[in-house]
């Protein structure tokens, strides 16, 4: 059910006065609901109470009908005011006292409705469009002279996520993210939570680092990308180059995975695989040519998985479809995260954070990383469902898709 | 094969006066075998080239007549002098000028004979009983007024142990310890090793911090002591009391192993675990009364498999079989580390180094942990055969128990 | 000024019959005080409202006369019951069901009386005396046969710390540890706390780890020593060896710190050290012959700064003044942390970790380490005023002894 | 002294029949000079031994001159063969076989002249212009139709740069990164080795991570830039936003960097940043303004101090001086890395490894990080000359600036 919010706040002798029980008795007469947010209560008789309070109604209409009846009872109801805009003057440029986001869901108020703002990211601007009743948000970058953007505090609501009161691994693990814990038990809570966001229709992203191949587990994603448990992949470079060099040659960097060892003349499948792919043309020209038979890249032509593989300095090559343009490819990565329901962070900093910051609270995230200040920087971005698992992502994967594949056919 | 060895050294125009070449073929001509240590060649024919060489022969009658041939032909032979010995002035003091040991497997010149140096360690102390001809290696506290210490350098040979040259996990991996590899097949390597160690009749001593039973991998460490892949066991308090807790209770230190999730009151269970033991009077008498029916000290007890926990500062409790004097449990450790093939430290710096303080360079040593950090600090210690995997301890485990598992049915 | 508390509840329509009013009148109109801990509003008319409300008195005679009032307002008074008490069945074992102990303020009621729990620590049990009518903490170790336990969960008061409201380097941090901190200003505030906590007549424990004298920082521990900063040094064997073989020869375990380079035979340096003082018989007996002359060690001595050396299994020694068994250290260290104001935690974990296991949450706590991880595991404690700083021990003592002798020279 | 080699072998009875002794004096007593590189003496008069040595003259003529003299004696002198090459058959395509370079120091034979690759780095091919005696390193995006590739490994001649002898710190200490290290100590040599470098007429190019801001350094990072000691920046976008947020607003990313505080509203202050050079146009505009009169960036642009700021998918913004395009982005920082006597990176991992990839082997270089294994990732790489040191760099750059003032008021 759609919900529409107002907060409110009454001030005074609200509890000797019988105010608050009024208020609330109003509200739930109305068929409204409210959570409080707030209460302070006065010490001695001539002090003040207060009470913050958040009136739900399942339309616009209803929330408007309670409002003016709480209105009447003293409720000063702030923010019923429109947002403020001004225009930008130039492209790339905001107005000075432009409000900047979080990550939260977040609303305005415009000429008395409520407009959830599309789209939402931490450290954007929000652009409304009036007349169609609109409200997005935007990276500076994005703006165009003219555009009008929110600026001050004023008709803003932001709603963090609640944490969910039943359980979920999102919420069960103290806060600090540790490496004694059971992981074999809660990577089978991670399957569980990927196999229901699948079944609710959202999409899983995974974002990989090339330690997934190193570490030996690139069969292991391969296959859950033809499973259909990855909706897009999120990379850089080396995901792929590594990949392929070890589809093609058998070694990731050099280093022969089914021994560990570094092989001699070895270093050179590095740029051997990179200039496979470009005598092909393509990655996905090396599938149609037959030439890479299997692997991670392979499955996602294969399957049709999206896939955005994002430049970054340290790239050899980088390969064709690596968009080398960061702006770009951060684009190309907001737009695939639209109805995201999960996303899974594999052992990389760089395109996790990236993702991150692209991300709006609500959704789940699961990160794994061996270094335990890695999983910090993180999750530790006001989401409201994340996970934090300190393990080798090899034997973490390995062990996923065990899970994933007994799910699976418990089921059917 | 038992072998007898000498370094001696040659110097002057040794390559132009063939006399490197004769040296070289009167060792061969005599039976024995030699090892070129060093060589330098001198620049111009007035400069003096020469050599270090390492002659080995089966018995110590073929060494001897060996370096009286080669003394005719101008070798030096160091270090044929005796050790010097002086008294220790009092118990537990050292005369000045004490020979400080290494790890690596030492003998000691005494009136013309070489004699290995018994139960060697780092940094510790010779003591000599010249009459039995013998030699141990002692630490200072076990040092008794009147004892015969080696002092300087002379008469004694070190023999760094040589890296095989043929492939194992010991030697094949970079120096450098890195989260990056392909530690489930890695694992595979160590199962073997582990597995000929045991063939070759020499014991496996396992070293294993808390996290083993934080991670939910003490049913796996159970395992491996019941099916006899663990011939001793190291620990702390902290081991026993949450392995015990989580057979009694269900949880370790409070969390609930098989969510992840702490429970409400669960914090008492640790307290609670440690009391059983207390009224029982022993963990042994524990198992005896059916009380603790499984788990890893359940397996040490009903096997006969001995354990060594040493208290730390650290401890609640302890428990009664904890050896709560430092200098005892460091004794009775090394009491147990003799006929030792292979350590294998599991997530335990304090444990970890304390082992690897009294160990000889030759003995295999395999290092898991999440922190690459107290890898490093573990393996670098001029271990000829140590790997160091960087994962979490408790997917190793289970891991590795399923590649034991597999080697076992496929060998019978 | 001392605080009597007790926590009392309200339920039903307290709200519209305005009790909750009267009752918060009453304690103010009898000169007492009160905190809102918790409070819940029904939905409608005939849900019921609940408060829960920590009264607060000057006295214990104030306290019960408001307590009586109360109870005729029809507040819930929870608790007023005593404990339930069972003798130790035998020495070092306790009744089960006993109360396990937090690290909190803690306070039971016996007969009426609100008693605090004397020597507070976590994971301990309570012993109560009737007849003088006191509590303490005890270890399992420390219970005799006989002793009173308090057992169940009635009459006891848990008080965690309040988190102060001003501004301190205990509360302004986001929780999470992080090594991107400005570490060079908060060190100020450091000092400025070490310096309070001095000037409140409480104490300064400092517990360091060898890693101050590896990183150069032994004469600005030594400093610190002398200028009266340090009330009580918690160390092991190897800060105290290292110490003194960087005192006597320039290297600690051989290294030259002054280049940081390894010196030629400068690993005996570390065995000589420890023979020099077995020779002395005691650090002490060395600084009276005048052989050492300076260092940490040295400056506990001359200013009779008492010191605790827990013996660990990894000592090399240990040296006299060591004490190997891990019970009697923890004794020795429970002794000296009364009255400790501040702790200061210096790269050590284990050392760490046993002195947060032996102190009351009340004690402000400053954890400096190279790893976030360690930092996380030693705060994260319950600790209400405790500040982790990610930083290089050595760099960090030279700034903070700096900062120290700043303060001091600017108030005389 | 410029210096022409070629390593030639000798085999056979090459000790017995005086070979060996000869080669050696014909070497000298042309003038020319040698080193051993590898020596094996046969065990049995019937077996070969073996010698490789690297001959060494002062032009290339008297280095022919030798090797005829050397070839008459028996001498292999192997590689005298030129490189073989084959024309690129696309842009961005190799051909086949191609040789991948490594990051030493790295010559070809072409027809019978050394001649050296120019602006050599890790993973790249040799391109030569046959007409004009050139090679080039190149990376695969800048080949061209019909570019010379060399092919195979024939007529190549790495030249790994030999570890000094001498006293440095880039070899003084053990090869493992420890965080147990006099670090105060090691600053000072580091200030020298800067010193020397610029002395010498090399570059200095600092690469710095935000941290360097958030730990509060951002002064000492501008005090060496205006005083010269560095003459390139290589940073990412956010260390310039969070240095100009930090210079026009006093935190960094919301946080009070005198405090450490977290600042109310102090997030906004981020994008405010941004947008204050979105207005001028451009940093540099910003500072002509006269809006920015502080920090890293300010100095870089009065001293007229180059800078590369590489783009990466985590920007917000980014900032219009900001090369969004890796691959430009690695082409302006190779540019800048010519002459480059010393690379010093701070707390960055993704623009350090960048740098590394791109640089020669004998470029001296500096990492300092709070993360261990940051480093191992960062100094592995083959360089001969590389330091790490394990500390936070807020403190690291407040103790270097300290030690380079000294130094330049001690010389002048």
């Amino acid at each position: 059910m759609e919900e529409y919010v107002q907060e409110i706040e009454l001030e005074g002798h609200i509890i000797d006065s019988l105010i608050l029980p009024k208020v609330l008795d109003t509200i739930m007469d109305l068929g409204g609901d409210f959570e409080i947010l707030d209460i302070k209560v006065g010490k001695r008789k001539t002090d003040t109470s207060y009470a913050r309070i958040l009136v739900k109604a399942s339309s616009k209409e209803l929330l408007q009908h309670i409002l003016q009846e709480l209105h009447k009872l003293g409720a000063n109801i702030p923010q019923v005011a429109s947002v403020d805009l001004k225009p930008a003057p130039k492209d790339c440029v905001l107005p000075d006292d432009f409000y900047s986001t979080t990550n939260h869901r977040t609303f305005i108020y415009l000429n008395g409705e409520l407009i959830e703002v599309e789209n939402i990211k931490m450290d954007g601007v929000i652009v409304v469009d009036p007349k169609r009743k609109k409200a997005y948000c935007r990276t500076i970058r994005e703006i165009k002279k003219g555009d009008l953007v929110v600026v001050g505090n004023r008709g803003i609501l932001v709603k963090p996520e609640e944490r969910p009161r039943h359980y979920t691994i999102f919420n069960f693990m103290e806060s600090n993210v540790s490496s004694e814990r059971p992981n074999y038990n809660i990577i089978r809570y991670v399957a569980e939570e990927i196999y229901n966001v699948k079944r609710n229709g959202k999409k899983i992203v995974v974002v990989a680092g090339p330690a997934v191949v190193h570490t030996g587990a690139s069969e292991d994603l391969a296959t859950m990308i033809r499973e259909g448990f990855v909706d897009v992949l999120f990379a850089g470079n080396a995901l792929a180059v590594h990949d392929i060099e070890y589809q093609l040659f058998g070694t990731s960097l050099g280093m022969d995975l089914k021994t560990g060892r570094t092989t001699r003349f070895g270093h050179r499948n590095h740029l051997r695989a990179i200039n496979e792919v470009m005598k092909a043309g393509s990655i996905e020209n090396l599938v149609k040519s037959g030439k890479l038979k299997s692997g991670i890249m392979y499955e996602c032509i294969k399957n049709k998985t999206p896939f955005v593989l994002a430049g970054s300095i340290r790239d050899d090559g980088p390969l064709p479809e690596v968009i080398t343009d960061v702006v770009e490819a951060q684009k190309e990565m907001r737009k695939h995260l639209k109805n995201c329901g999960l996303v899974l962070i594999l052992a990389t900093m760089l395109h996790g954070i990236a993702t991150g910051n692209l991300l709006p609270s609500y959704v789940k995230t699961v990160c794994v990383d061996i270094n335990p200040a890695v999983i910090t920087k993180l999750i530790d971005r006001g989401t409201a469902h994340a996970v934090g698992i300190v393990s080798d992502v090899g034997l973490f994967l390995k062990a996923l898709v065990k899970e994933l594949k007994l799910l699976t056919s418990s089921i059917h």
